[in-house]
């Protein structure tokens, strides 16, 4: 299944296609057609149950005298819609998976802020940055929201790599002005034209895989008077906005003996034009029930980064209980809080939080009986329409209506890769075993607008 | 790095080496010389500190007018010792990252049992048998303690796999009299008697590699003159014995109501001689303070499954608690139970279980300061010097201890793998690195007892 060449106008996929329509509605069709318009890279027929291709194809209008090619997948491939990282940090990649003995803020210190610093080296961020979006993709995710560091060059510099690569992406130029090291702080002014001076180089790009989002560290690093220029500059530029949110109860007391106006943590970013529907809040793992209710009002989203949770024992996030509210969640690896660059993995740690929510439930809070961890529909849901709500492009990705962009992956679950499937699964089996066991050879190609960006087969 | 051809009678290892003096004690050598006689598979040098490789092999005695091969590792390789697994069942395979949705009992009537019951089909047992030890064996596990089925000529089938395919294996007929289904249960008298047919089919193999072990798959399934003959069988065949204990609360109630007489879990078992210093018990994650002492006094093992315990709620074990009381401590897939069939994931879970400890401590039980979460050290110990002793072996593998036989991998943290280095890494957080993002492209060659047994790299 090479990349389309440039002659072709359509690409006819044809097989067992997945992809979530809600969060407990997955649909898995054995003999879909797809056909996507390679030019610009959307989706143009998408049809179920078709048992005679050609058939079919004839009489399909958009085909008629124009060139296609036909993909028939085998019976151990299927098509999923790209996974989407609602929070990570390129830079952390440098020291991803290493360093995982302190609690947030102790973390930050020692291993983070460090670490980011280096970022005002070009050489350094050139080398960091492209092997970063090199293993997002290859590790399917199509599309990210990305924190940077507070460094301008760096931030564009980025851009680019990203643009060349050609994954979908938020990108953030991070902001600090108080409570961070001598090396690694800006001044308040500085920080709000670096930002304006960022979204303007991303918007010039015109590329509409990439945007600029405003991106606070978090409450703790920008003052109030950063905070409220954010927000203008937000609202101003009409781009979304980032940061962290009730990661970790140390970081929750200090937050709040920071800003003693507001009435709690969340409010900390409403108060300051910063809680809107085109807001990615990561974390939300101790939320009182008035911040859950200010959170839905402002329909942020919430991107649950459950392996950095863990790694940094911030605490286990119910994320089932914000998406019975419906809430918008997705799934973040929170590199490099998280040690994974994949949200496979995601997917895998939501399981396991959502279990240990269970555990918890029942054996340390009596309260137990009701409650049913995540399921692998809820999974994919997660990481791939859930996600595109979160970050607002749920028009555009996150499942394969007709009309969306060919956001895809080319799944194998062949003997050829780390998964074995036996003589009675089902497509429902395959999916789950792919879930669970895939590794990146499961990731035959990676698309992103029609665009073939990754995958492990030539 | 190819195999050992037969008229090479020493291959040496130049290079990074790291392996496990105690739980605490990783041993990181950058310029270490490693000698293996190929014939004998078992190390014959270790020198640490070798600036000049050749000066030093002129020094050494059993090398002189022999032939050597020398593989001179790069600086993003190193070799650890191979992986033991301490619990797994390899039946399991079949259905494994499939039907994840219920409690262990509930889950055992509904997936398990019927799956298990197939395993009478030798074709099938060929096929699934042959698939999940290639599969292991790519991951890295040198070493496994198995649960087969009930089936005699199954578990035959399967240990004639195994031999062929080279992994050192502790390999277990399963036992169940009772409270299982019609369609899988044995008589006792046959039980034993299959059991004890079995032990002598492994044994007359010669094979040092191949270790029939008692298996009654837990008290529940088996009446107390099924366990009391098991119990026989292990002392007069002097072969280990392995079970399940204080997994789930459900279980550890009904194993209760079904056994009055013993004071509490453990004691079941000891109380039909089934607890000794050769006796692997799966889980303890419900454990009192009273059976740990049983447990300790009887120098039993524990296989820590932190996978499974997440994947079927049953707990979250504190195996740190028992690693500091002296308990004999390894690592466990307990493929199905656990979704991943490596020991890299169970690692990854442990270092989880280990922080949701801490989470559970400090946020639930107002009791997690002193609390500190198992590092890499400790992972690295737990799999492979810690499940050495836990499977009794700690005088042949789980580290490089001249004169125990080279059952190692070829690691590769190189950019061709999943795993990027940067500038600053040192060989400990290449380590770390690898424990936490390495895949199988990582081992580049699985070795048992000198012999190549699988590898990513050709
Ligand atoms: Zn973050
Ligand atoms: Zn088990």
């Amino acid at each position: 299944m090479p990349a389309p060449s440039s002659s072709e106008e359509f690409i006819v996929y044809y097989g067992t296609v997945i992809h979530s329509l809600a969060p407990t509605d997955l649909e898995i069709n054995e003999n879909a057609v797809l056909v996507v318009n390679v030019a610009i890279g959307t989706i143009v027929v998408f049809e179920r149950n078709v048992e005679k291709l050609n058939e079919f194809l004839s009489t399909v209008n958009v085909l008629q005298n124009k060139h296609y090619t036909v993909n028939a997948l085998s019976r151990t491939q299927f098509i999923l819609p790209g996974f989407i990282d609602t929070h990570a940090h390129a830079p952390q990649f440098s020291f991803a998976a290493t360093g995982m003995d302190l609690p947030l803020l102790q973390w930050l210190d020692k291993y983070t802020f460090p670490k980011e610093s280096e970022f005002s080296d070009l050489e350094h961020a050139q080398n960091v940055y492209s092997k970063v979006i090199d293993r997002f993709l290859h590790s399917g995710t199509t599309t990210c929201s990305w924190f940077a560091t507070i460094h301008l060059e760096a931030c564009k510099l980025f851009t680019d790599i990203i643009e060349r690569k050609g994954q979908r992406a938020y990108i953030g130029k991070v902001n600090m002005d108080q409570n961070s090291p001598d090396y690694y702080i800006e001044q308040t002014e500085s920080s709000v034209n670096d930002t304006r001076t960022f979204i303007e180089y991303v918007k010039a790009k015109n590329n509409n895989l990439l945007t600029p989002i405003v991106t606070p560290r978090f409450a703790i690093s920008c003052t109030s008077t950063l905070l409220k220029a954010l927000g203008d500059l937000a609202k101003e530029h009409d781009v979304p906005i980032q940061s962290h949110l009730c990661e970790n109860l140390a970081e929750i007391d200090f937050t709040m003996e920071l800003f003693p106006d507001s009435a709690n943590y969340t409010a900390v970013y409403d108060d300051h034009g910063l809680l809107n529907d085109r807001t990615i809040m990561a974390h939300c793992v101790h939320m009182s029930e008035e911040e859950l209710q200010l959170l839905k009002s402002r329909e942020a989203g919430v991107a649950h980064c459950p392996n950095s949770n863990f790694a940094l024992q911030s605490g286990v996030c119910d994320i089932k209980k914000y998406m019975e509210r419906d809430i918008k969640c997705g799934l973040g690896s929170d590199l490099a809080g998280g040690f994974a660059t994949s949200i496979l993995d995601a997917m895998r740690s939501a399981f396991i939080a959502s279990n240990t929510t269970g555990i918890i439930k029942s054996q340390y809070e009596n309260n137990g009986d009701q409650y049913k961890a995540l399921d692998a529909k809820e999974l994919i849901y997660l990481a791939t329409l859930g996600g595109a709500k979160v970050v607002g492009m749920e028009d555009k990705i996150g499942n394969f209506k007709v009309g969306k962009d060919f956001d895809a992956l080319v799944c194998d679950a062949s003997d050829d890769t780390s998964v074995r499937l036996f003589r009675h699964d089902t497509p429902w089996d395959m999916l789950q075993k792919f879930i669970f066991m895939a590794d990146e050879r499961c990731l035959a190609h990676v698309y992103v607008k029609g665009r073939r960006v990754a995958g492990w087969k030539q």
